[in-house]
């Protein structure tokens, strides 16, 4: 047993997960659930929380961690509720994907006894809510902290053997890097399948159905992307705005010469182009993040994904 | 025995994968094949051709059935050389991803005894060349083809009967909104895979290693996109220039409504934008082109790809 109490503050798809993975491998002893949502509290009642409070204030109440698992939006409100109940030696961590917007809005509220340890595991699928979360879901998967200069070493530890009991690989990293690495392989992607996918809903001359239809040629990694939490990337805009609009940029200038040359019918560029991409194609399936199997590895055991 | 002579004329992914396929379901008598290198002759010579020939004019020689399965841009001069080699009553197809200019670059060269049916398999793997292939590439996937008014319904028939046999859903199209159909579904979110991993490419601040290690987040999805064959699509963007311009043009146009979002932290707009991608995603699933597992269906048998 690693912390006697856990409180989950928000109960969506990775507090769940988390409840699943921290009973299955017996990592606490007892499991206390905040949601805002009564409907929420009932499901994660009868599915994996041995108690659900009505109150944030109440649910940390001597627990020995504290995960806020809620949108980045709701982190600041949440911490100046919890931050005057919080017990004396409690490490705090949260799971959010953009990293500097939490620190600002959470350690204010940080009590000195409190051990702050911000976190991001890379772990999801399109999927939300109390139902939706399983105990392998952060299997081999990355969680990032971000731990600063004046963290605990025996705090960051022990928080480090839960995510990894629970199967994660962790790593730390700083928070401004943090936010921009995420900002190329994880934000602005899903901005451009988002934008990808109100594309198709618009056109008049190719029917939705026609879309669904064929949209397994290349189309259908889109809509997989584009059908995540809108609340949660609603928040990952707002908060990480500047690393997204510097990468948006650039994706915008690369498009730019990129259609240029589909004008000018320049195939020499594009062949150049197109070879150099499938080099970090191959980088990727050496680093082991994924398979090199014909069918994209559909029918492989579960990868990496977030 | 649907057709006694095959003459398969490139020897990549998809006509390696239709030898195999007619090879398990004895739907030919003698599979013919030609290719411009020879050492992809000498490999399909020892794996799935019953005989390789040195030139495409002798592959074409008595074949029931020729399908062109070379680059787009090389479909021309190719049908000017077997034109005059051709049985009368012979079927020719081919299995390019944009209609309208193979059309033109073939039908001249065609002689007025065969029935030339373009056609369009959207089955694909990242992988490409004559070691690649294999049976099942066309379980359940879509073979898109376009008749003409004028084309014979009894060929039309027979080379259904074949595609059928190998396991595709055979549907036909008009030649012109094939290829708008196909810009938005498969070619543009091409085109913006490439991109998005070119940006990642030139990034400074963040490693190449890094990119590759957290891929996951979305990013993984896009790589994999981008790994396809580079003649292919430079062909296919030079070829479909005007449908991929004009939806990547709304692309440019929706990317920017979505920058000015971010940059003005219009988080409504974000959030209903977001909400809307869900439903088209959620009429995939229920398209059955893909699964509702968690994992995204990687643990699930193989579904449509291409």
């Amino acid at each position: 047993m690693i912390y006697p109490r856990v409180a989950l503050i928000g109960l969506g798809l990775i507090a769940s997960s988390m409840a699943h993975a921290m009973r299955a491998g017996g990592l606490t002893g007892e499991i206390v659930g905040y949601a805002r949502s009564a409907e929420t509290r009932a499901v994660a009642r009868e599915l994996f929380c041995d108690r659900v409070c009505d109150t944030a204030a109440e649910a940390v109440r001597d627990a020995d961690l504290v995960v806020l698992a809620v949108p980045v939006g709701a982190m600041g409100e949440i911490a100046a509720e919890i931050g005057p109940h919080l017990k004396p030696g409690a490490t705090v961590t949260d799971v959010g994907s953009v990293k500097q917007a939490v620190v600002d809005a959470v350690a204010p509220h940080m009590p000195a006894a409190v051990h702050f340890i911000p976190g991001h595991p890379l772990a999801g699928t399109e999927y939300s809510g109390p139902r939706s979360g399983f105990a392998t879901l952060f299997q081999n998967r990355w969680w990032l902290l971000t731990p600063s200069a004046g963290t605990d070493p025996e705090a960051l530890a022990r928080l480090r053997s839960l995510l990894e009991a629970m199967g994660a690989n962790v790593e730390d990293m700083d928070v401004a890097h943090h936010d921009l690495v995420l900002a190329v392989v994880s934000h602005v992607p899903h901005a451009i399948a988002y934008t990808m996918v109100g594309v198709a809903d618009h056109m008049r001359r190719v029917s939705q159905q026609e879309v669904i239809k064929y949209s397994a040629s290349g189309f259908r990694d889109f809509t997989r992307i584009a059908a995540s939490d809108p609340v949660m990337w609603r928040d990952v805009f707002l908060t990480n705005k500047e690393a997204v609009l510097d990468i948006l940029g650039r994706f915008a200038e690369e498009l730019f010469v990129l259609q240029r040359a589909i004008r000018m019918g320049d195939g020499e560029h594009l062949h150049a182009y197109f070879t150099r991409t499938r080099a970090i194609r191959r980088g990727i399936i050496e680093a082991g993040q994924d398979t090199a199997a014909p069918d994209f590895g559909r029918s492989a055991p579960p990868a990496k994904e977030g």
